[in-house]
């Protein structure tokens, strides 16, 4: 793992973020590698918002993991500020190489850097190997997440 | 309800803002209502960011509910644009009275405006009132949500 790089994800690397984002029992449904045109429209807005952080874990030049760190500020807890882990994937060749790990802990330490006091996520009820995987790293399963699809 | 506006929240919103906050089992020990230096600092900050739209509730010049509701580009399910609710809080007084229920319409039609394909929130697991309030407003329980405070 000595030579894996965590940097912000550009243009050249949507194809295997998509990619990474559609092999998976949930993301086969929901993504269309075949069409990056929405990806890489979606890739413009976030690299011109200073709060949001798409990164992508690089290993002799393959992209092999991806997440999206979201920064908000907000009145709560005496006007904390908290972060959100969206869109965490690791290419299936790399999972339970301790990848995963690397890049939350990047996630956390990031979140801390920019005064965070709270990083947060949600993870479908159905992902129970995700769900010891945050709990070993000291998050808490203390919320219900709900969505409503618009 | 009638009369009830929903604005953006200003400076002099924040008194009545943090004694929701405060006026709640959990929020009772995390907040500061004597001082309210970080709360306007974080007013400031939410102010410039255009995702972020913090609100009132207000019915005959008074501040009886709130929420903050955040737009998050992304890139999974075909770069589709999410909303997230936070800090939501209505009035001792007007609690039952349907004022939540506008208050997050008034959340949902603004993400479906700004082309949001998915609105998410998460609840403390100990809020069973109000996970079945946004259940009866068709949002699912299909997450579990995960916190790690820094």
């Amino acid at each position: 793992m000595e030579d894996l790089e965590i940097r912000p994800a550009v243009a050249g690397d949507i194809p295997a973020i998509v990619a990474m984002l559609a092999d998976d029992p949930l993301g086969a449904q929901r993504e269309s590698p075949d069409d990056l045109a929405p990806y890489l429209t979606a890739l413009e807005r976030l690299a011109k918002d200073p709060n949001q952080h798409l990164v992508v874990a690089v290993r002799e030049d393959r992209v092999i993991g991806t997440l999206q760190l979201t920064i908000i500020p907000g009145l709560s807890r005496r006007g904390s500020t908290r972060s959100i882990i969206e869109g965490v994937r690791i290419h299936a060749d790399e999972r339970g190489s301790g990848l995963g790990t690397r890049l939350i802990e990047w996630a956390v330490d990031e979140s801390r850097r920019q005064g965070c006091q709270l990083v947060q996520l949600t993870s479908d009820a159905t992902r129970t190997a995700a769900h010891r995987f945050y709990e070993r790293l000291g998050f808490e399963a203390s919320h219900v997440g709900f969505k409503l699809p618009l």
